[in-house]
């Protein structure tokens, strides 16, 4: 219900949008951008064609929301509205944006633009900027504000709320945090708490010194689960020597969660590391998704083999090929599951080392109930279908499927544990090793049963 | 790295209990509880054994750290240890807790239990819990907090700042809500703005107006998407006639964002709803994952019966049977990969409806040039492999994998489209219908080429 609402309002806006570019009214269009929030006004945009695009974001004004917008923007969309713009107006927009919202839309442009843009900017903006996009991508560095709320930790409580009205820059000042002499990282303070503190009360006397900070090199992954753990606000990023750099807030570490997920999503199948499939060129994205696919190549290639081998026996009882689909299907997709909740087990935590071997038995044992069930239906099956085949038929399909179904499982749960306890992202690497080997050990499995049942005695 | 030093830093907690557990040292017990932080004692138990954990859970005391201990616990050992110990501690315990936070605990325990623990507590909170309670699950109304810090529009700054004062109970206290007479929304500010205002400056001349409230009946999923596009640090929540009900943080919603996404994986391949594989007993897991494995099951029959009827085909050119497992696998990969896209990006917004049919002709070429590729590779390896038999192979197997990518990325991009349409959630039941179909299809398609091909004419 709630979502169609969400929708209508989008619809309404860029309704509005487009009657009033076709009206010309240039001081109405820039009225209702003012009047409409930015994360909305991002979103209204995917409705929107290029041209309508461009016309709009020409009448937006250098300022904070322009900033948000740009940075609530898909990134193909955000890329290519700063790339057709004159580096001048993109300068003149980015003063108002963060050092690492700067980074972030300076990384997503060209080179060669992105250079031309920041040369037009302060020389300290130009360093502070410099200094974010040296951190790896993903890191918590190149999350990091750098504005924060800071003050010694002897200042009193009067003095700090006096403090607060010079901190238009600074970033989600919900937290204070103090500095002893030489600059380290002390201690953190709510805003709440410094206001219901008496004026005399020195900030080292009610401030915690229990902080969970985080260096900027850090990976955003791990930021994600201090902040989700200690249900936090911000974390504070210090260098070497405890001096703070900046803080991450919990709103970007949202973006994050949503973020990673679908990255993880994407990897498990090896549709590449994208976000965005309309950002790249279907040639870039079939480009992602082949070394996946040809892993399963290769284990469609060895079953080939495998079955070559054997046509003595399948040329004896031809009806056996027919059972090929569902040995490999079921397999694979027993294989998908088990490996699907370990990936995602070892990712949110739930799964770890102390009971990754509890885990693999019980899917050992789900594989074995299913492989049962699933080998008498299949049995069953082949023994009425082929009535005036040796009911010995049943018996190898019924078998062969129910052992594939168990070590299905088995890989499936092995292979992203082992993966994990060698660094290797089992996210990215369990897919083509698990359905190779299901396919390959299956279609042996299945013909050795049915040449040693069928033919073989 | 920092991963290595979090887990360190949690085997050494682990350590230290076990060692003073041994040694009876109950007061340092205590005192180590007392010291470590709720969620370190959480992610600390999940190296315990049942039987340290019962030890060290008896000694924790009725109070904050021990409720957000219980919720910070997977849900199945908090489960355990709720239902293990006597109702009068739980009610003791749950004092503590808010209204959603004790509806969260007493939805884990079996209701006989949960009953005999609601009825200790006071009438005014049974009530209070049993209106969270009646909210559906995954709604805005069994996730939000009752006490919220509102003030009448008409109170001045400085009030406002004395009323902080009072306000213990409250939660995530960086904004005020104001009110009208009538007790309905009409504000918010923010506990920052609020301290650099004058003192007689009337709250209704600072707050903003601009509120995304939410109805307490508002699906989880949508809450979350409203917190992560306008960067807000919690979401009010309003009944038909405007009144506050209660907000939504966003600590919360950072764990809803984590839980949907698994949800999200498990039940693209079936793998039930869970978010805890230990939790639920091996029958049951398999029990789960049942109706996704009938369904491929189902595919894996109808293409036996497919292959039954060519058995003429196969029975002249039995190598034909070798490349069955390539051609079914290499198919669902590819819709593997397109529907996992489609899907995560019709949950991420990526993908909608005005883009949707720009994203499927991508993903048709995305197969198209998936297929040639690996269609001109296969038919090569079959004209070499099998040199012997006549070089239309290589064409039919060329062939056959190449319209078999192209209308498995055409069907894995449509079923969730189609579904998504028809409001049924395509993480579910797009799965099952694109393996389905492409291993029927795709063998459908083998044999009728390799027909016309190798025997037809």
């Amino acid at each position: 219900m709630k979502k169609e609402i969400f929708e209508t309002e989008i619809t309404i806006l860029r309704d509005t949008f487009r009657r009033l570019i076709r009206r010309h009214a240039k001081t109405n269009i820039i009225k209702l951008i003012d009047k409409t929030h930015p994360a909305d006004m991002a979103l209204t945009f995917q409705y929107l064609n290029e041209a309508e695009q461009d016309l709009i974001f020409n009448f937006m004004k250098a300022n904070n929301n322009t900033v948000e917008f740009l940075s609530e923007l898909y990134e193909s969309t955000s890329l290519r509205l700063l790339e057709s713009d004159s580096a001048k107006r993109i300068a003149s927009i980015l003063q108002y944006a963060s050092s690492n919202e700067q980074a972030y839309l300076m990384g997503l442009v060209n080179e060669r633009f992105a250079n031309s843009v920041i040369k037009l900017l302060e020389a300290d903006e130009q360093e502070q900027l410099e200094e974010i996009m040296a951190y790896p991508d993903d890191s918590a560095g190149s999350l990091m504000y750098t504005d924060v709320f800071t003050l010694h930790e002897e200042t009193n409580a009067k003095q700090a709320v006096n403090a607060l009205q010079d901190q238009n820059d600074a970033e989600m000042v919900f937290y204070l945090y103090t500095l002893d002499d030489d600059g380290r990282l002390t201690g953190v303070i709510s805003l709440r708490e410094l206001v219901i503190t008496p004026a005399e009360t020195k900030l080292k006397d009610i401030m915690s010194r229990q902080i969970h900070a985080i260096r900027p090199e850090t990976d955003q992954e791990e930021v994600a689960k201090i902040v989700s753990q200690y249900n936090i606000l911000a974390v504070p990023v210090i260098d070497s020597e405890d001096k703070l750099l900046g803080i991450v807030t919990v709103d970007d570490v949202v973006d994050v969660i949503r973020e990673e997920a679908t990255e993880d999503f994407l990897q498990m199948v090896g549709a590449g590391k994208d976000r965005e499939i309309l950002l790249r060129s279907s040639w870039e994205n079939a480009k992602s998704r082949l070394p996946w696919l040809f892993a399963s190549w290769i284990g469609g290639i060895m079953a080939a083999f495998i079955i070559g081998i054997f046509d003595d026996v399948l040329e004896k009882s031809i009806v056996l090929a027919a059972f090929i689909p569902v040995i490999i299907g079921m397999g694979g997709n027993v294989g998908t599951q088990s490996s699907t909740l370990i990936v995602r087990g070892l990712a949110t935590g739930r799964v770890n080392v102390e009971n990754s071997i509890k885990v693999l038995f019980k899917e050992i044992r789900v594989g074995l109930i299913l492989g049962v069930l699933y080998g008498i239906l299949l049995g069953l099956f082949a023994v009425i279908k082929f009535i005036n085949m040796p009911p010995t038929l049943g018996l190898a399909v019924g078998l062969s499927i129910c052992s594939s179904m168990i070590i299905a499982a088995t890989i499936g749960s092995i292979v992203p544990l082992i993966l994990d306890k060698f660094d290797i992202d089992p996210a990215i690497a369990t897919g083509p090793f698990v359905t190779t080997a299901i396919d390959i050990l299956g279609v042996t499995l299945y013909f050795l049963i049915a040449k040693f049942l069928l033919n073989g005695i």
